[in-house]
C-alpha cells in the first residue's frame, strides 16, 4: 500500500474535492454523502445543492469484507478501473462514465455522477425495458474488444498494454468462483438444500467439467483484448435512453466471450426469475421473456455487425482479412460467448456470490423452479455450444425448455 | 538505453571479468576472443591457459545488422534472455547453460562455456546422430513449458511472470517473417526464380492463408507457458552426449506448440535437404533419414510422456485432474505443433531468413528438390493437422512424398 493512502471521510473526501479540483466555484457550498456498499471501496456523491453539479469519488478500499470477514484485496485495482475506464471513454465515450482524475497515492477515482440512472439488474428485476439497450453495449463491446485486439491496434501497442492490464489477484477470484469451485465441493459453495442432489450431478458429470476445463484455460491464457471482465447487469447503468458501463477493476486481457458471455447469461438468469416475479400476470410474462430473448438476440446481432464492420475498414493486413478466417474466428467467439455464458450462470446459482434477481424470490418452489431452469440452461450452453447453429437456435432453446 | 551501457571489446571484457567475477584466481593469466558473429550480440570467450577455465560474455547489441544495415533491436531481449536461462536453468540444469551473472548497466550475460558442444544444426547438416537428443529435447520442453504453464505453477505468480516476459519487439519479428510476410509479396521475401510459381500457389491458396492466420492469432493470443520462442536446431548446443538449449531472447508466454513445432519442423528441413547431401550413398541416406524421422517421433513421444506425468503427479485441483481434458489438451498441443512445424518450414524456404540445411546446397536442382519438398510438407503440416491421428501418421505422411 502506498504511504499516503488514507481511507477518506464524507469530510475529506469534500476538503479533497476543494482542494485538488476545479469542478465547483470556489465558494461553493459542498455536500457529501457516502453511498457505497462499503464491501470493497468507498463511493462519494459529492454536490453543489445551487448548481445541481455532482461529482463521484470512488476509492479503492484494501480489504473485502464478501465472506464475513476482511480479506485483503490489492489496491491495484483501482489503477486498473480507472485506466480503462479512461481507454473504454476514449473508444466509447457515450456509453462511459467520464473520468476527471485518478490519485495514485489514495487509489481514488473522480467521476462523473450517474446518480440519475439506476442499475440494469434492478430494472430488469423490476420488470422495466431499455429499447436501446442491445444496440448500446454491442457498440460498446464491439469497439472496446475490437481496438483493444490486434485486429484493431499495432500489436507491440497491444503488447504493452496487456502488461499493464496484467491482473492476477482479481482474475483469480474469477478462476476460482467462477470456473472451479461450482464444479467440485468447495467450502465457499452456498448450496440450498434443495439442489443438493442437482449439484452432485454436476460434480459428476465428467462432460461438463472437460469443458468447464477449457473454458477455464481460454479465461487463464487467451489474451484477445482488454475484456471488462465483469460485464453483468449489475455493472451497467441504466437510464430508458442512455447506457453506461462501470467497475471494470476485473479488467485484463482475455478472452472477448468471456464479456459477451457474461451479458448474454444474466439477461437468462433474468429471464429464469421473471415467472415468479410476474406469475399474476401470464400476458406480462410472456411479454417481458419475449423482450428480454429479443435483447439477447439483439446484443449479439450488433456486436457481431460492428465488430465485422469494424474489421472490414479497419484490418488491411493480408492475413487478417482473410475471409474465411473471419468466419472461423466469429464463429470461435459465439462458442466462446456461449460458454461462458453458461459458466457465470451456473456460478451464481450455488456458487459463493449469488444474484439478486435469483436470490430476491422469496418463495422457496419458485425460487428453485428458477435456479433449476437455470441450471440446465447454463448446462446446456456450456455443452452444446458447439453443435448450436447461430443466436435464433439459442433462443429456441431457451424456449425449449418450458 | 541505460546510461552506463557500453560495448564491450576484448580488452575491457577481460577486465570486466578481473574486476566483477570471481571465477578466475588473482594472478590468472587471461585470453579473451570475439567468437560471435557480430549481428546483434557480441560474444566474448575469455579463458586462462594453464587451468583450461573459460567463461562466456554474451552482451546484446543496440541494433541489429541482419538487412545490410543497422536497425534497432531493445536491449531488453538480454534481460528476457538472461532471466529465461535462469528459470530453464532452474527447471532442467543439465540441458541448459548456468548464468553466472546478468549485468543491467551493460546487458551482458557471463555464462558457461559450451566451446566442446556444436550447433545441432550443423552437426545435422554434417549428417551426425545424437542418441540422447530425443529424450533431451523432450523432457527439456516438458519440464519448462509445463512448470511454467497454469497447470504447473500458481496462477498468480504465472501473470506475474508473464508480465516479466512480455517482450513486444522480438514477438514482432516473428509475426512478420514467420506469419505474415511468407503469405503475400513482401518486400522482405527472398524468393528465389525457379520458386516463383510455388510460391505464388501459395498466396492465393485461402486454405493456407486462413490455417496461418489461426496459428498466428495462437502465436499472439495463447499465453500457456513461457515458451523459448526459437527452437530450431540453431539455438541448441550439442555432444554425443549433452544438450544445452541456448539463446532464449524471444522467450514469452506463448503456444507450447510453437517450441515443439520449431524444433520438428527444423528435423523435417534436414530431413528435406539430406538427399542433395548424401546423394552418393543412398544406403547412409536412408539410414540418417530414418534416424531423422526416429528423432520427431521420439521427440514427441518423449515430451507426451514427460509432460502427462509431470501433469499426473502434481495436478491436484478437480477441474484440471480431468481425463478427458487431458485428452483434449494433449490433442490440441498436437495439432498445434504441426501447425507450428509446418509455418517454421515454409518461411525458411523463402522469407527473410533462410536455414544452412537447405541454403548451403549448392546445384539449383537439387536445392530447389529439397526446397519444394520442404513446401509440400509444411503446407501439408498446416492444413491437414486436425486430421492426422497420432505422430506415426505424420512420419507416414512425410515419407509419402518421396
Amino acid at each position: 500500500m502506498a504511504a499516503n493512502y488514507k481511507a477518506l471521510t464524507e469530510d475529506t473526501a469534500m476538503e479533497y474535492v476543494k482542494k485538488n479540483l476545479d469542478i465547483f466555484s470556489e465558494e461553493a457550498v459542498l455536500r457529501c454523502k457516502e453511498i457505497g456498499d462499503g464491501n470493497l471501496n468507498l463511493v462519494f456523491r459529492v454536490w453543489e445543492e445551487i448548481s445541481s453539479k455532482s461529482i463521484i469519488l470512488k476509492q479503492a478500499l484494501p480489504y473485502a469484507r464478501i465472506v464475513g470477514e476482511a480479506m485483503p484485496v490489492t489496491l491495484d485495482r483501482a489503477r486498473i478501473e480507472s485506466e480503462a475506464l479512461m481507454l473504454q471513454g476514449e473508444l466509447c465515450p457515450a456509453l462511459t462514465p467520464k473520468v476527471y482524475r485518478f490519485d495514485r497515492d489514495l487509489y481514488l477515482t473522480v467521476m462523473e455522477d450517474l446518480s440519475d440512472h439506476i442499475i440494469l439488474r434492478k430494472g430488469l428485476i423490476e420488470g422495466k425495458e431499455y429499447p436501446n439497450f442491445a444496440e448500446n453495449i454491442g457498440e460498446f463491446m464491439a469497439y472496446t474488444l475490437f481496438f483493444t485486439s490486434d485486429l484493431g491496434m499495432d500489436q507491440v501497442r497491444k503488447k504493452q498494454l496487456q502488461k499493464k492490464f496484467i491482473n492476477p489477484e482479481l482474475c483469480k477470484i474469477t478462476e476460482d468462483l467462477v470456473f472451479s469451485e461450482p464444479y467440485f465441493d468447495a467450502a465457499g459453495n452456498k448450496i440450498e438444500p434443495h439442489l443438493l442432489d442437482r449439484v452432485e450431478e454436476n460434480w459428476k458429470n465428467k462432460d461438463l467439467i472437460k469443458e468447464v476445463a477449457i473454458l477455464k484455460e481460454g479465461f487463464m491464457t487467451k489474451a484477445q483484448a482488454l475484456i471488462h471482465g465483469d460485464l453483468h447487469t449489475g455493472s451497467i447503468f441504466v437510464t430508458e435512453k442512455s447506457t453506461k458501463v462501470i467497475d471494470p477493476e476485473f479488467a485484463f486481457y482475455g478472452p472477448m466471450g468471456f464479456d459477451i458471455g457474461a451479458i448474454i447469461g444474466n439477461f437468462i438468469l433474468n429471464y429464469a426469475a421473471q415467472p415468479a416475479y410476474m406469475e399474476k400476470d401470464q400476458q406480462k410474462l410472456q411479454h417481458y421473456r419475449s423482450y428480454l430473448l429479443e435483447s439477447i438476440r439483439k446484443i449479439w446481432q450488433e456486436f457481431y455487425k460492428e465488430f465485422i464492420e469494424l474489421w472490414e475498414i479497419h484490418v488491411k493486413a493480408p492475413i487478417e482479412s482473410s475471409n474465411l478466417y473471419k468466419e472461423v474466428y466469429m464463429r470461435n467467439l459465439f462458442e466462446d460467448t456461449l460458454g461462458y455464458a453458461g459458466c457465470k450462470m451456473i456460478r451464481r446459482i450455488y456458487g459463493l456470490a449469488g444474484v439478486a434477481d435469483i436470490d430476491n424470490i422469496k418463495e422457496l418452489v419458485k425460487r428453485s423452479r428458477a435456479q433449476m431452469l437455470a441450471l440446465d440452461i447454463g448446462e446446456m450452453l456450456i455443452l452444446k455450444r458447439r453443435e448450436i447453429k447461430d443466436i435464433d437456435e439459442v433462443i429456441e432453446k431457451i424456449k425449449s425448455f418450458d
